[in-house]
C-alpha cells in the first residue's frame, strides 16, 4: 500500500511530496523535494493520495527533478571541483574525481596512465611502473545540528569557500574515528561546543562533488560555545531567524529545512537524499540544486 | 526522559540493551549491543528501566564495550590494513590511513615527508616540492539488504578477502553516484539483481579499517538474480537459515542481526553504530568486535 502525503498550496514554503510506503511498519518512504528559501512561511498544507512519486517544480530553485530511477543501474561519472567546507585545508579534495590530475603513483613515484582497467568501467589512474590503481572515493562530511533552548547553533565561516556565510559545524571525517565522533570533534574545533550526539538526522549525497554529508542531532553538555579558528562568530538562532539567504552550502540549507519541516510536523525523522547540483554553480548558490530521491524514516 | 528497553534472559539470542530517548517524538536512542551468532534463538525477553546506558558482556564475542563518551572529543588514529569487500580490486584501500605508505606526491611526483601540518593534529604525507597534503579519508561501502518472499538474498564470495563466505551485495561507493545508486549498481554487478531502494537501513562505521557501511533495504523489480564475477553463488535464505557461522564481514553480521531483531519486533528502523574490531582480527572473525553507541530511529 502506498501512502502519500503531499504538501501543497504554499507559495514560498518548504514544499515537499512525501511517499510513505508501508513495509513492515517502517515509516520510510520516497519523495522528491523542491526547496525554496523561506521554509517558515509554509502556512498551509493539503493531504492527498497519489499512486506514484512525482516532483512539483515550484520555483527557480529547482533546476532538475528525478523522481524515478532508470531501468538499469548505471555509473555517473561527471564531477567537478567543489564546495566542501574544508577546501582551503584539503588540497587533495579539490581534485575529487578528476583522475586526470593524478600524474604520479603515490607508492612508487612512477608516472601514471589514465585508462579503464580490465573488468572495470571507469577511468582510473594506473601506475605504469607498479600497476597499482589510484582509486578515488567520495568523502564524508560529518557535522552536528545542535538545538539549545529551541535555537540552532550556527557558525559564520572565517575561511573560503563561502567566507562570511553561515553553516552548521561540520568537516571531513578522518580515518580512525566514527562519523559521530568526527561530528563531535568538528563541533569542538569550529564552535568550541562540547556536545553529545543524540540521533542520526540526515545523510545527503552530493554526487557532483563526491561528498556525502552525515548530520547528527546533538546537545551541548554545557551551554558554552565560542568560535574556533575557522569561524568568525558562533550564534544561536531562533528557527524564525535562521539566515536562509546567507547559508554557506546547499547541504546545510537542506538540513535546516528538513529539521524545521520535522519540528513543524511534530516528529523528527532520519532523512536520506541526493542533492543534485547544477554544474558550475557556487557552493552557496541556493538556486542551483534539487533534493532527489528523498527517503525518510 | 530516558526510556530503556533491555532484552535479557537469552542464552544465545541477539541480545541488546536499547535506550530510547524521547526527544521531539523521535524514536531515536542509544544502546550498546553485544552480539552472538544465533539471533533467532532469542526466545525470551524482559523489559525494565535504567537511567544510564550500560553494556552487558554476554559471551566471548564481545571484546570491548563503550557505552559512554570521553569528556572531550579526541582523534583516534589507529588503523590497519583491512577487511573490505573489494580489497582485491582496490589496492589503494589496503593502505587506508597508513600515511607512511604515501611516498610520493600524486600531483607533481615530488617525495613526501610525514609530518603534522601547522594547525592540524594528525600526521600527513606532505609534498616536499609543491607542499600539497595527501589527505586520506574513510571509504563508504554501500549495499542492499534484499528481502523477497520473506527470504534474504546473499552472495557467496568468489574473491578474497573472505573467499567462499556469504555477504550482502555491497562495494565501494564511486565518485559521481549517490549511495543508493551505488548500492543498486553493486547489487547488479554482484548478484545480477535489478533492485529499487526502499529505505536506508543502517550506517555502520568501522574506525579501525577506515570504512563506513551504508546498507539500504531494497526489493527486486523482477524475481531474478544470478552471480556476477565476484560471486560464486547467490541464494535466497529463510531468516531461520541465514549462515551466521560463515558470513564474510562483521558489518554484514551486524546488519542481518539488526534486521532480524527489527522483524521480530515488528518495526524496521534506521540504525547507526560503530563496529569496533579487535586489532589483528580477520574480516570474518565474528568473535572479535563489538557494536557500540548504537542509535536507532
Amino acid at each position: 500500500m502506498l501512502k502519500v502525503v503531499q504538501n501543497l498550496g504554499c507559495s514560498s514554503g518548504f514544499l515537499s511530496q512525501l511517499w510513505k510506503k508501508a513495509h513492515h511498519n517502517t515509516p520510510c518512504g520516497l519523495s522528491s523535494i523542491a526547496i525554496s528559501t523561506n521554509p517558515l512561511s509554509n502556512s498551509a498544507s493539503t493531504r492527498t493520495r497519489r499512486r506514484h512519486p512525482t516532483t512539483t517544480k515550484l520555483d527557480s530553485f529547482v533546476f532538475s527533478t528525478r523522481g524515478t530511477r532508470s531501468e538499469r543501474p548505471s555509473r555517473v561519472c561527471e564531477t567537478r571541483s567543489e564546495s566542501n567546507p574544508d577546501a582551503t585545508t584539503s588540497p587533495s579534495s579539490s581534485s575529487a574525481g578528476n583522475v586526470s590530475k593524478i600524474n604520479f603513483c603515490q607508492w612508487c613515484g612512477g608516472p601514471t596512465k589514465h585508462d579503464i582497467p580490465d573488468g572495470e568501467e571507469k577511468m582510473r589512474a594506473i601506475c605504469t611502473v607498479c600497476d597499482k590503481i589510484a582509486y578515488q572515493n567520495p568523502k564524508m562530511v560529518v557535522g552536528c545540528l545542535i538545538e539549545h533552548d529551541k535555537k540552532i547553533l550556527l557558525c559564520k565561516r572565517n575561511i573560503e569557500p563561502s567566507y562570511g556565510l553561515w553553516t552548521l559545524p561540520a568537516g571531513y571525517m578522518e580515518i580512525g574515528e566514527s562519523a559521530a565522533d568526527g561530528a563531535i570533534r568538528e563541533t569542538w574545533e569550529e564552535a568550541g561546543a562540547d556536545v553529545e550526539v543524540e540521533s542520526p538526522f540526515a545523510q545527503l549525497d552530493i554526487p557532483l562533488i563526491g561528498q556525502t554529508y552525515v548530520i547528527f542531532l546533538a546537545k551541548m553538555k554545557k551551554p558554552h560555545f565560542s568560535p574556533g579558528p575557522e569561524s568568525s562568530e558562533c550564534r544561536l538562532f531562533d528557527l524564525d531567524d535562521i539566515p536562509f539567504d546567507s547559508l554557506a552550502f546547499s547541504s546545510i540549507f537542506v538540513s535546516l529545512n528538513l529539521y524545521i519541516d520535522d519540528i513543524r510536523s511534530g516528529k523528527l525523522k532520519f532523512h536520506y537524499g541526493t542533492i543534485n547540483k547544477r554544474p558550475g554553480s557556487s557552493p552557496s548558490d541556493m538556486h542551483a540544486f534539487s533534493l532527489d530521491n528523498h527517503l525518510q524514516c
